[in-house]
């Protein structure tokens, strides 16, 4: 029976992770007897993870080495630099290569030892359909103590979480939420100044030396129209980055499950934090009392929303135009390589394509598109503003994928749910606003008719997911055993299957 | 190979459901081709279910005919009964009886054509670990083409449902989640008019001639003390079958899944409808604005839960200590049968044993146990009441349990995680009551410091929800494998399956 290939899309392997060892010693011994007993018509082989974290760093130290003399050898050629460093003799080089050669032995041989062994396993299976079968099926009769996920591609793997517990990844991840709690309480205090300096009269009042110069009409202009925007758009820069890193740290076994699980909070983040944040301008405790009255909800939206479509309007402007140019000219990239380039030398040739970052750039085109649907009747002034900006990102964006970025993973299409849940979550909120706002002008034949509206997006909401959700979660029987067929190359395969 | 019993209960079956057809012309080649090409190496056999409606009316008539001639027999040796019947001639039911045998052969004439299958079949296959592989695997690209459910008990089948398509099934179930909102409305009549009798002068008020009568203190305490809860108690008798009927059609497809449906909404119904709708006394407009300000539940419950007390004390007494004992003699089920037996004879040997209705006993239980766990610091008064509630109702059902109900279905312990659930949220809604009281009493350190006690609380649940409820979703590998081992009766079978 012709096995698929151990790293194919649709893979064959599965990441067993096992809490406690229970029959044999070794934790290969207890994956292979657990999986050729449970799943012994479909069971092939396994690769226990070892832990190589001394033999990587000694590895990782002599490439580094090896770069410091290919660059000396280098540098001997083109002798103008920036900043020159102090010569080492070539002698120094040759012991300390020898010194990690005996280093690099020694890590090898305790890897080899059964002690090193991580409690996790790649799986592989006779089929895809077989490694399906063992990663849909609960393994024992506590959940926590086999867990299967799918293998990534290799080099999607992040390794650190292999040898975590249920219980670990557990606690990680509550530990995670809390921290995005408190980020996002923090992050009130830049939004809070944004809004102080929009107003001007409170500004002068706190700060009277400030008059002289808040009296000039350019600074003035500068203040309330374009200094809140550059705040908090700097701001925001710091938070997908902290995000990756909760992220990183909550248990996910693959870079691809991390940038999703990060693009996921970002996205809530900038709803929460700039949407609401701004609309609701005033102490955190305002904001507070507001989630925790949902009966004026629409109202108080009602009141707030309209109010802020001048600020949207130029955080447009301001934000999603110059975001999407320096996107184009990566000019902070290119900042960064260039001074790094000076001081640290490194070979010309090796340029690393960079990868594209969607927990960044996801929330931020949707978080656009929330714009444009909560205020298309409220202030349709922002629609050409809003237009502008998709036909930009449209052209930009398409050339950086097809010409900039280099995909370091198969999204395989994850990234649409959460497309999907943002547009359904703007569309409830325009409905909302809507019927906060009839109900403020005593329209209330018009709210009381608006109100099937949200509750037929939800349906509609709650329908989707039934119909198409499952097939962004596993791959259906159908696709799995069309692919073995595939994979034998058997002639016997039936015809439906070539449509 | 061995294979594992028809209908044990790890069943090798499941029923899979289909939307339209696709291969053949028929329901059996569909089926056989997708089973046989996508679960080939453990797909063994299936059947196509029937429409036999009218097979089964004509059949249904034979055995009522069969009845009466038989009753007709043994009444002429016990000629006495309250109600006689018009006698018929003898020759009049052979003629009958001849033209029901024409139907049924027509019938099975009609059932064996193909144009009466239904879409759906039971799929057999050779392992247990087969058939879990096809229930949890989805099967096609589009996910409501294809369900599969585990097939269950004979007995227990609930055969409306099988012809219903997945849209059919989701429409009923958010027509009926519509139907419970609405039948919880309509049930704050009886509630306020309870609520009405407690408050005497306004009734004086209202019905100025019943001055005399209520002036009598054997009829003011009657009305009071015992009024209330015996109304509440009687219009509460009827929403379990209501409950049940509303499941029935939300399109399941056994009786034991329509049970365990019905006794979750009869829970949240009881905890709604008779705790909230209680202690928050007064319109259904007030009790819709103490939702929708969740800020001021803690602090609205602390002050009215306390006010109740009396009449929670005397509900435990009038409708738990009496309910018990009422289940003891079956006063009711009784009384109905020596009714039913007087106007419609029937064979005295013909004793049906009922089944246990978890639907209307266990949200009883429940309800108690909240009131237990609300009221035990506000009036410690309530803890023997309801400890004597339970013990009556431990030995009770205990009895019932042994020696007078016959289980219908196995339950495999699938009423367990609503009973976790109830009792995870009577403990939140304490702790969220203790919390409105300290803050009612200006406690501000002890309002702080128990805010952790409910997060506490569902942190516990949601690793209660991890930990244990994959067991109640499906049987795991470890277990199906161990089955099919012992259905083989293979002396090879792993030691350690024998612990």
């Amino acid at each position: 029976m012709a096995m698929g290939s151990l790293w194919s899309y649709i893979s064959c392997d599965c990441i067993c992770l096992l809490s406690s060892l229970l029959y044999g010693s070794s934790v290969s011994d207890t994956v292979d007897r657990f999986f050729g007993e449970n799943h012994f018509s479909t069971y092939l082989s396994h690769v226990v993870i070892h832990r190589t974290s001394k033999l990587r760093s000694v590895v990782d130290k002599a490439k580094k080495l090896y770069k410091q003399v290919k660059h000396k050898k280098q540098d001997k050629k083109k002798p103008m630099r920036f900043f020159s460093r102090k010569d080492t003799p070539e002698g120094h080089y040759e012991s300390v290569l020898q010194e990690l050669e005996q280093d690099i032995r020694m890590g090898q041989a305790e890897v080899s030892a059964p002690g090193k062994e991580v409690r996790a396993a790649f799986v592989s299976f006779k089929s895809r359909y077989g490694a399906a079968t063992a990663l849909h099926m609960p393994q024992s009769i506590n959940p926590t103590y086999w867990l299967t996920e799918p293998a990534p591609e290799p080099h999607d793997v992040h390794w650190p979480f292999f040898s975590a517990s249920f219980m670990q990844k557990w606690l990680a991840k509550i530990l995670v939420v809390f921290a995005c709690l408190l980020l996002t309480i923090l992050f009130l205090v830049p939004v809070v100044l944004v809004q102080g300096l929009t107003n001007l009269p409170a500004l002068e009042f706190m700060f009277p030396f400030l008059t002289l110069i808040l009296s000039m009409k350019v600074v003035s202009q500068i203040i309330t129209g374009y200094l809140p925007s550059l705040i908090l758009q700097t701001s925001l820069k710091v938070v997908p980055p902290i995000m990756e890193f909760l992220s990183s740290i909550q248990g996910h076994i693959c870079h691809s499950d991390i940038q999703k699980s990060a693009c996921n909070k970002v996205i809530w983040f900038t709803i929460w934090n700039v949407f609401f944040a701004t609309v609701f301008s005033g102490s955190a405790f305002y904001k507070l009392s507001v989630i925790l009255d949902p009966k004026e909800i629409p109202v108080k939206l009602a009141v707030a929303v309209p109010a802020q479509a001048s600020f949207f309007i130029a955080y447009v402007v301001t934000t999603g135009w110059t975001d999407t140019l320096t996107e184009l000219f990566r000019v902070v990239p290119f900042m960064v390589s260039y001074i790094k380039r000076s001081f640290e030398p490194s070979d010309d040739n090796e340029f690393v394509v960079p990868p594209m970052r969607y927990h960044r750039d996801t929330p931020r085109v949707l978080f656009f598109g929330l714009l444009g649907i909560t205020y298309f009747f409220l202030a349709p002034l922002i629609l050409p503003f809003i237009l502008l900006y998709f036909c930009l990102a449209y052209i930009i964006y398409r050339n950086q994928f097809m010409n900039v970025y280099a995909p370091k993973f198969d999204t395989g299409g994850m990234f649409w749910p959460m497309i999907h849940y943002t547009m359904i979550f703007s569309l409830v909120l325009m409905q909302a606003i809507a019927i906060g706002l009839f109900a403020l002008k005593k329209m209330e034949l018009a709210t009381y008719l608006l109100v099937p509206l949200p509750v037929c997006t939800l349906l509609f909401n709650e329908f989707c997911r039934k119909r198409f959700m499952p097939i962004f979660t596993a791959y259906p029987a159908e696709v799995l055993t069309k692919r073995d067929w595939e994979d034998r190359n058997d002639p016997r395969m039936p015809e439906f299957y070539n449509n």
